[in-house]
């Protein structure tokens, strides 16, 4: 077999295990959106199905004898050309895939489908107790996943490689250390400033049809294609990449706060963008995929932070949020509203935090995962461990569980080493930006003309079209020139806030 | 192997077989509910992967093994008994499937599903040339289908046994020939009574969301249970039933009409009220399945037809529906009602036409159907002979082809044989009827009273629960007490259009 003929069948072969994993996406989005509940363990058996049919087309021995047969060849000599970085791609994840016996694989889908069910119910309930056995659970075979992978400094690393290839433990703490240095002093300042934004504006009647509308009308202008996309209702919002020309959004609205919806929305448009700027043409293969979750999270925050909460935008929007709700709105001021929108000072739940709380919360969940995965941290020590650090680093005392560590559904579902792929999509969306608008010259005056349409092309030029060329960090490197740094975030706060704030 | 291990094992495949298709009844719903038009081409893939895939668990040797080891022993030799059953549907499916190359199976997906797309936009535009086209496709590939499974009376057989398991077209023309002979009378002396209802009624102010609102509470009262099922709008009405706990309708509303939703609604819930009332402990084997489209017909056209379009029903219904349609039928009386959900006259679209007509409707896309699958008609020719044909059954000018021969979806995905199950279902719904009301006593009285409870347990034990232990026709027998007939339907259809119609 030639090197191009094993390239051109295992390309084949990805390809089909991408279109049959994103039958799993489709069955994932129905699940939350329109699926009835008398449907639900239907959906879990169809689900297990897909899950075990994806993990023995992944490990099939002959992706293997392929990859063998291309390695080394003269067909991947420029290491960022498509075939070598899919080459690369396809081992890293073959023997990721290999290496979990199918035992373990089938046991934690097990596990965490129940204890997800367990979870809610103690969320619901308030009470830790009953999630602890569950939590115990799922650490041990997490830790065991982590094993069979394979580490050398930590074991953590071997789960944040799965969510952010490449990425250290070391790595990731020598960003935070610096950024939670400087996130305290800013947020201490903050709340010292005696300064309040008038919040209530934002809590008003906002009509959910016309808050769907407007949703709809600036995810559509920022860029994201709906004749290409929905946007749906969920309890949990996301975004679903089901496919070349299907990307779904979700959202959900209250009638009485403008936030949630509007900010969701921007934050999974911005995840759609991405997912929408994917190259067609390489689908189903890493050179059309997205190239890890701090890089995805960072076209998110990119839009609902620094586009959807600049002074800019609003400057531009306001006369379109003014007709769309008139009783909130029709006599609010461009500078109060830009000041409700920021809002910042500490409080529980990280989904509702600000642009500089917001990474104490990650902070807080990276030290904790560590701790529980090194073995330091015993599952049912967590809420005593959680509200101990919480008001460190937040400053505020933890009233109960479904505020503190029952908050998030990660953990449940065995998501260990996700939590800080957020943080860095934060940094990244901030270098992002300063070079966006360096490059393109006063991103702000294109914003409050309402031209997104430059931004769309650079982002999709620089980083989504890219694929998983180059790691996260390499990305960051060609598109910005420079390293990750927390400098980049912590300009951009420091510079917003001390203007809101009228700080010293 | 024992033949209880064998069997044991068949039934462990064909549950995985079954629960693998139902992921393809997710991705068919989806597309046509909520799927974005740009999402279509990946759909295709998707759809063509899960039918490869389908195909090639279907054809397994295994299956062939076991079939094999458990045949002729004494397990089977009650033949009414669930393993029975079993062993003798999955023989005849397995015998069936391993005639069809995977080749040919993928390029039927893949062809379908563009054409389907093609098709819905050759509707919209009234223009059949691009349609022409993957119609000859479509045409080319059922016609080499039809012969991988082999046929001896005509080509048209392998194909109708697809839909209705045993059926031959002979057997359905001796059942149509007198049935169009009486049909055509009734429908002269119906258009020379010179009477006509009062049809506007119906095509007044109908708010979308009002009829929304009564078709759901409407189908709960007749047994559709919404708590494992869900009702949308699409283009195309149908009923989709996933799995157990999950089973979906769908309609369309028109705001200036009554009928369409409503009617379509009664319809699509004796869909679903068939695949909820099926046996969920024998799920994914054929004792826990429907029996054929025919009876499956049966029971949409019992609820839409024999209950819906009753005086009876109406007596119990106009409360509510005057309550919510004020403006519509504030002032209207139940027989002027009763009449005009009960108009008949000759019209063009087959889901919109009356009890009457519609079997004509259907004989001639019987014949048509034949044409096209002997070679005796070219695709090119479909508007032509659809129209002349139309004007001598019909009476009418065909205007175009949106109301001619690109009415109707079936086409376009290859659903060719499935028609004539429609006219065998309103046939066997007229003789189930005639006999619950002779077992139930009184049925109209029951239904007056809005008492449907005793006739969904009726049909429950009767028929849905029964699976797929006799052919339909047998089913027929064991139900009514006689073969199929078409005196039933032509008695009912006589007496209603006689009183409605004072004919002579």
């Amino acid at each position: 077999m030639t090197p191009q003929a094993a390239y051109d069948e295992l390309i084949k072969l990805r390809k089909e295990l991408i279109v049959f994993g994103s039958i799993g996406s489709v069955l994932g989005w129905d699940q939350r959106t329109y699926m009835p509940a008398g449907g639900s363990k239907h959906r879990a058996a169809q689900l297990a199905l897909v899950a075990g049919m994806s993990h023995e087309k992944a490990t099939h021995p002959r992706i293997g004898e392929l990859l063998k047969a291309v390695e080394g060849s003269d067909l991947l000599k420029d290491p960022a050309a498509a075939a070598a970085v899919n080459v690369r791609e396809i081992r890293r994840e073959y023997d990721r895939e290999v290496k979990l016996p199918r035992a373990l694989v089938e046991e934690l889908s097990r596990t965490t489908s129940e204890a997800y069910d367990v979870w809610v119910a103690a969320r619901k309930e308030n009470d830790f107790a009953p999630f602890k056995p569950w939590l115990e659970k799922v650490v041990k075979l997490v830790r065991e996943q982590a094993d069979c992978y394979g580490w050398k400094a930590c074991r953590y690393d071997a789960l944040l490689d799965g969510y952010e290839p490449g990425a250290t433990t070391a790595e990731i703490t020598a960003l935070f250390g610096p950024l939670q240095r400087e996130l305290t002093e800013l947020v201490a300042k903050i709340t010292h400033s005696g300064k309040c934004p008038p919040q209530k504006i934002l809590n008003s009647e906002y009509p959910v049809d016309a808050q769907e509308d407007f949703c709809r009308e600036t995810a559509a202008a920022l860029g994201f294609d709906f004749n290409s996309g929905r946007l749906d209702t969920t309890t949990h919002p996301f975004c679903s990449g089901i496919g070349p020309g299907d990307t779904r959004l979700t959202t959900r609205y209250n009638p009485k706060s403008f936030s949630d919806a509007f900010f969701g929305t921007l934050h999974e448009a911005g995840h759609g963008i991405y997912d929408q700027g994917l190259d067609a043409a390489h689908y189903g293969t890493p050179m059309g995929e997205a190239v890890g979750l701090g890089i995805h999270e960072s076209q998110s925050r990119f839009f609902e932070n620094f586009v959807g909460r600049s002074r800019a935008f609003w400057k531009r929007m306001m006369p379109r949020a003014r007709k769309f709700f008139p009783r909130a709105l029709g006599r609010t001021g461009l500078d109060d509203l830009y000041f409700a929108v920021n809002d910042s000072k500490p409080s529980f739940i990280r989904v509702e935090s600000d642009e500089a709380t917001y990474n104490l919360h990650i902070i807080l969940r990276f030290e904790m995962e560590q701790a529980l995965i090194n073995g330091d941290l015993k599952a049912g020590d967590v809420p005593g461990a959680w509200n101990e650090r919480f008001r460190k680093l937040l400053g505020l005392k933890v009233p109960d569980d479904a505020r503190g560590c029952l908050q998030d559904v990660h953990w449940s579902g065995g998501g260990i080493g996700y939590f800080p792929t957020y943080t860095l999509g934060n940094l990244y969306a901030a270098q992002f930006f300063h070079a966006a608008d360096r490059e393109l010259g006063g991103l702000d005056e294109m914003i409050a003309h309402g031209d997104f349409e430059p931004l769309k092309k650079w982002l999709n030029k620089k980083i989504h079209r890219q694929g998983m060329r180059f790691r996260s960090n390499k990305l960051c490197q060609e598109v910005t020139g420079e390293t990750l740094s927390h400098r980049f975030l912590m300009d951009h706060l420091n510079t917003k806030f001390t203007e809101l704030y009228e700080l010293q």
